[in-house]
């Protein structure tokens, strides 16, 4: 079986596989231009009589529950990544297939990160034959190599619910981490004694999965709640003594940038913002929990302050900067859909106006709307931009893979999307006349800021002439790259071969783009 | 197309159809005989390019999103029954399809009323084609004197949950009375002039009806939280005048009886719960809202202080005695899946201990384990008992089926089930050879308390043995019989044709009982 094959022009003109990793997939039609016309994911009927009449599905280990949901060749495997870089829970299970001598797993992450390195010894050897989610870091750069033995399958958050709610991904056993969880299965994130948040990625993975099994390193008395996880979607629940380390959930975000350029970034941002009147009383605005993103919403307040104005919500990665500005009474809300650092947590468990979010609540795109639409604004981050407004977030400039999508292409549905990017980074420019790897079709991407100027996307004519008199240093984004071209020069095209390692789906389903194996230098 | 046909005996000993309102149904097979075999609900899968890029789906009135759903002939219409007596929402929607001329419609509500009787005039016209859900008061009478054009199918509230994400019923539209709602749909039953609960018995319907349709008096800002019900599973949002009147949900309960019969049956199934050894510290348990009930919670309430104890959890309908036992510690949480007066609702609003639960959550039968299995008592009315521990709690002893099932059946799995019974009612023995009809199998009846004495099922050997010593009343059920036909005579048998006009479903959804045709008199 080839990992990809019978390969085809999208709309978007990128060359596309057909067929991944066995199966039949649809190529990217352009935006809003594919419509399902299926039904979705029929999960099996299960029954109380299979489960014990008094609620308790305590079994001794990981592997004896990973036997009892009949783990076998070729399943498929889904977990969270609430613990980011500090989760334990991924490896152990792929570490026991190993033992068990399974081989050819689909490994369906919400994301994986450096952490889960030791999970390259199971793919060389065959245990796993791909993973499907983002791959951040050396396990990225693995698939990057053509190492993998299937095909990379990237989907951005609202992607990987979708497509298991649809029906196109059937998860055979999910394995949810949760920092606490009774004996029949209730569990959440916020209590225990390694609390991360919500559970908000696998909502749609207990309600389709064959078995799931609930890992917790703090087992507590019926009821367990807040119950993210219902227990009577739960078959076993296993205690261990440690599933992840908190302190590297955070690793390298949560502070306030101090690099003037990205604060220049930030400011300008915030200026777009308030020039194209969109900072208005009851603004809705969502923004990471990265250095810029940070010092934008840092330059947000001032305003809302200086305007006495609040937000009626703002969604993160929600960290004690948020939640600082909720108790100082500048939004109503808070949306919580991964939580950074002990102060969020304790907000998000003892405060109501501080809300979990589900992914289908923020990003699903087959669903009657989605949240990111009603977001007035958004800001994001990239590793490449273009003179289309198209973006690149998973591959460097070299080609390797080794950022994820996240929340990126599903944040593209709000009323104004922000890329704040430098113009360069290592002398090597950010925008390009084509980005390496599509993410973002341009048509959704609104606005680029940098430090050396900000480009509204042409089909934004609002935009244009909302800021058109505001001092902003507004710029041609082909101005901005010769600018930056004659700093830099040109750069080198990555070397890369045709062989694909993996694939960029679109939120639809459909395949946005194809990432080629690096040539080693 | 005949209502019912091809009748054959099932394992309870009842004659019930195999075809229904023109589909094939399972006879009840004995208790955890079924097991599905079967994949769930595949809903429509949705697309966000079909809803309103800002999340506004506010349409002018009832009837234009009843057309804009597409309603037409013999589709079928859910609806919930929160306000229970005093529910508006119903009998619009019916009139509106009459208005338009549509014919043939199956209503699902959650549960029916006396306040629904105008839905009579819509079934005589052929607007409604049967009605498939509990029917309280003149639609239930109506049904038993034959003259509803299809059979109406009773369900429990876990069945009908159950047969909805089975896919055994599919949902055209689903129109949700809210209390509070935005106009992208997020909706709650506690905000709003009229807050009536938790929307606990929607939560599956809007997750699989095609359309769903939101209709509120209290429109309030995104975001309406909490969003029982999510806006991204909505499709038209309405508003009205008045959704319905809260006065109206109490209806007759809530108040501890004042009845020293009934007095003595509470007091009697709270030292049988004691003596029994069930009424420890950390206890979970259920008493409905009606007056025995309560008398019941009261006398537990006194043992708990005396005890020193506290419960881990009570299930309601939730009141305000409820609700005053947890603010004077005596239970850390209550389960609230129907709320009864405004200190309850307000409690349900404001105290996270306060825990809206969903149909779901407790009751379904279909899921991996539920929580009325792990409620250690749970104590219910029935209007007969039979010595063969045989309850019925739909049909009087003339007949007419005027009652619903509600959770009845769903809590037969719990630990101890009680029926709390007076022998006999208006000198009509409450308990028979047989009941009229057959709503939960004696197989899973544990006790029956009177105020002639105590039968124990002579299955639950631990419980007789427990008790012996008790110096409670303990007797044979034959015995107590005896007794009642002693005092009141044997009485008539109800006559009844042999027409079928209504069938009872068991908690797995194979046909339990045939409610009969009640003969003028």
């Amino acid at each position: 079986m080839k990992k990809a094959d019978k390969f085809v022009k999208n709309a978007a003109g990128r060359m596309v596989p057909t067929i991944i990793n066995g199966e039949q997939v649809i190529p990217f039609k352009g935006i809003n231009k594919y419509k399902p016309a299926h039904k979705g994911s029929a999960p099996r009927v299960p029954t109380c009589i299979e489960y014990p009449r008094d609620g308790n599905k305590i079994v001794k280990n990981l592997k004896q529950a990973l036997k009892q949901a009949g783990l076998k060749d070729g399943m498929t495997i889904s977990t969270h990544h609430h613990y980011r870089n500090g989760d334990y829970v991924s490896n152990m299970v792929f570490d026991i297939a190993a033992e068990l001598g399974i081989k050819d797993l689909r490994w369906l992450p919400s994301a994986s990160f450096p952490c889960h390195a030791p999970i390259i010894e199971h793919l060389k050897s065959g245990v796993v034959h791909h993973i499907e989610g983002s791959m951040n870091g050396p396990l990225g750069n693995f698939c990057s190599h053509g190492k993998m033995k299937g095909l990379g399958y990237l989907r951005s958050h609202g992607g990987r619910y979708r497509a298991i709610s649809d029906g196109e991904v059937h998860i055979d056993v999910a394995v949810i981490a949760a920092s606490a969880a009774d004996m029949t299965g209730n569990a959440n994130g916020v209590l225990g004694k390694h609390p991360f948040g919500p559970i908000s990625f696998s909502k749609t993975d207990v309600k389709n999965a064959d078995k799931t099994i609930v890992v917790t390193d703090s087992l507590v008395d019926f009821p367990c709640y807040p119950w993210e996880i219902m227990g009577n979607d739960v078959d076993y629940v296993v205690t261990i003594d440690e599933i992840g380390d908190p302190e590297k959930i955070v690793s390298g975000t949560t502070k306030i940038t101090k690099s003037p350029d990205r604060l220049l970034i930030a400011e300008r941002c915030a200026k777009f913002v308030e020039a194209a009147g969109i900072l208005k009383d009851g603004i809705n605005f969502q923004a990471g929990a990265g250095g810029t993103s940070l010092a934008f919403v840092h330059f947000i307040k001032d305003m809302m302050l200086e305007k006495c104005i609040k937000a009626r919500s703002m969604v993160g990665g929600s960290t004690k900067f948020l939640v600082d500005m909720m108790e100082e009474g500048l939004t109503d809300y808070i949306f919580d859909g991964q939580t950074f650092g002990l102060e969020a947590i304790s907000s998000l468990r003892d405060n109501p106006k501080h809300i979990p979010i589900g992914i289908f609540d923020i990003y699903d795109f087959h669903a009657k709307g989605n949240m990111a639409q009603m977001m007035d604004v958004i800001v994001l981050g990239s590793t490449e931009v273009d003179v289309n407004f198209n973006a690149n977030c998973v591959t460097h400039s070299d080609g390797r893979m080794l950022h994820g999508i996240g929340g990126f292409q599903n944040c593209l549905l709000a009323k104004c999307t922000i890329l704040a990017v430098p113009s360069f980074r290592d002398r090597i420019p950010v925008i390009k006349d084509e980005v390496t790897t599509l993410v973002a079709p341009g048509e959704l991407v609104d606005v680029i800021v940098t430090e050396r100027g900000i480009a509204i996307n042409p089909k934004r004519k609002d935009l244009i002439e909302a800021t058109k008199n505001s001092g902003l240093p507004i710029k041609d984004i082909n101005e901005i790259k010769e600018e930056v071209d004659q700093i830099c020069g040109i750069p080198a095209k990555p070397k890369l071969s045709d062989e694909a390692v993996a694939v960029v789906e679109w939120i639809d389903g459909t395949i946005l783009d194809t990432i080629r194996k690096v040539e080693d230098s």
